[in-house]
């Protein structure tokens, strides 16, 4: 009864979300400011006899507000259900076995291989450098690739990869191979690579909703690029859902896009105690990445990554660990209010 | 850089959708009457600073509430972004071409071939009879198949296979090969299968809150069954995007499972307006297959589909029209209030 396709998953595993609200959680990247006041006008406002109708499947409004934001076209933009719908979409479409392997970070978002084992994509892991950067020249030397992949700033190590040496990349990457550039965490801090979209028609770059924009609970993601791009992902979203995205994330959206000075004013003190507590930690004995996100990974010699993990738990503070091979003795922490790095550092002063 | 994949997707088109609200839109099958007014209950007291955090990717409570309103275990229900992601989903998971074909009716929804071309997943299509009903006989006699699916009420033709007749079909069915029944309909005048899941471990039900439950805008859809095809539904999930239903759809579905008596209510009035339609058409010399679903499907001998909907259209008023061979002279006519009915027959009066 069961496909051999379904065989072959290995699910993706997301940072624990516990029912009960006892736990900070600094364990899945979220802001831990609120979105914009004017997501609180909407529910107000909205009528909910519209929901009784189907959303816009070409979610028109939104694309021009995004594209107004950027200094795009509409059809330069594509939303869906969360960027990782997107992605989804994005594998489909652009990444194909018969040209050879996608590449991607060594440590990176380990959502990628889950979906190439979803639509039987094969690919191919380049490694870090030895201080955990993405190396370039190891994307470029490697032979017979379906296209490229990689956040910036990277996850989840939080380095960032400067626009320079992107646009670099891209300009000596085959102009026939995509180029994805997933920029979840590019507002805290990094130079996006939004305005080479015109100069390339070889490069997609991903956003979210989940992170900058405080919206996680709504599930809003989208594409930039080309329009041809664009339109592929149009044609896999009407093959796979026509109504992704519905009304009230739509109208939500919209809200906190028009908001801009609320999000940079909570972006701002995110990156502020981001260096707070680097330097706390670095102060403590922690090794810390250096991040461009809304997270930092840190380690701390003799330590391992689980048995940090655990420690934080049994505190009522929840932080990542990922049980990969190389980052092992590594914790990833979201950047959260200063009560909460409060309560994170006197955690850690106690118990390490 | 397009993958062979997108090359071969024959996308869905779905109904109009237009952004001016000046047409009357009886072409989706939207419910005329709005959600519960505990909808509005939910906008006006919900807490914005809930969206920053990721929504529960279990949906536990909802399909607790599901789970209370059928009289099963949560362990057998899942629920996705409408009933769209769900059916993709069930594709993926069990409907494998090593198998045989999947089958289906020649005249149904037809998403079933587009998800077919998105998965690579070949498929037999089975003539209705010749009054349009579904013929179990020419299902069960078709071989070497990957599984059956079907909408009860069928769509477009409204057409009912009474409960009795469902259940003759998977006992004599395949054990080992899964039926799913789309009951995205159910609730206009249908008997659901769900009584028949913890009898047979190969049925699997679809529903969705987009028709009887009057809320297309937040995109919910679900399935109920044994909970090894639940939980294979959350393997392929967990592969595609973790977080498909956003926290306020969590919330607006659980207030309207909890108002059953305004559903019935407002279903009832639809059945009225349906029987009343049927009645009005027969009487000007339309032939209107008989239906259990919120929408009616309609010819009258001499007139092409493609005119009656122009007509109709260039008149304010949306129908749908599919032209497919067979079915080519026939419109799809959502129920719609008192007033939409009346506009509806006065067009019809002065035009055919």
């Amino acid at each position: 009864m069961f496909s051999k396709r379904l065989k072959e998953l290995k699910p993706y595993i997301p940072g624990e979300q516990p029912g009960d609200a006892n736990y900070i959680k600094l364990n899945t990247n979220e802001n831990p400011f609120g979105p914009s006041p004017r997501v609180k006008d909407i529910l107000n406002t909205f009528d909910p006899e519209n929901l009784r109708l189907y959303p816009d499947p070409l979610f028109k409004n939104l694309r021009s507000k995004l594209a107004d934001k950027y200094g795009l076209l509409p059809n330069q933009v594509f939303a869906g259900n969360g960027s990782d719908e997107v992605l989804s979409f994005v594998f489909f479409a652009f990444f194909d076995t018969l040209n050879g392997n996608l590449i991607f970070p060594e440590h990176t978002y380990s959502f990628y291989p889950v979906y190439c084992d979803f639509y039987g994509i094969s690919y191919q892991k380049i490694p870090l450098k030895s201080d955990f950067s993405i190396d370039i020249n190891s994307f470029l030397k490697t032979h017979e690739i379906a296209g490229l992949i990689f956040p910036n700033p990277n996850a989840p190590t939080g380095i960032l990869m400067p626009l320079k040496e992107v646009e670099d990349l891209i300009q000596r990457f085959p102009k026939d191979r995509l180029v994805v550039i997933d920029e979840a965490y590019i507002d805290f801090g990094g130079q996006s690579a939004v305005p080479l979209i015109d100069k390339y028609n070889n490069l997609l770059v991903i956003k979210t909703f989940s992170k900058s924009m405080s919206l996680a609970g709504i599930r809003l993601g989208y594409a930039l690029g080309n329009e041809k791009l664009i339109a592929a992902l149009f044609a896999v979203k009407d093959s796979f859902n026509s109504y992704p995205i519905d009304t009230l994330t739509l109208k939500i959206a919209e809200a906190a896009v028009s908001d801009m000075g609320y999000y940079d004013k909570i972006n701002k003190k995110i990156i502020q105690n981001r260096k707070k507590l680097t330097l706390d930690l670095e102060q403590k004995g922690w090794n810390v990445l250096p991040s461009s996100a809304n997270f930092i990974f840190t380690r701390k010699e003799g330590l391992s990554g689980s048995h940090v993990y655990k420690k934080f738990k049994e505190k009522g503070i929840l932080v990542r660990h990922f049980n990969h091979d190389g980052i092992k003795d590594f914790v990833r922490i979201t950047i959260g209010t200063d009560e909460m790095m409060e309560s994170f550092m006197s955690v850690l002063k106690t118990e390490f």
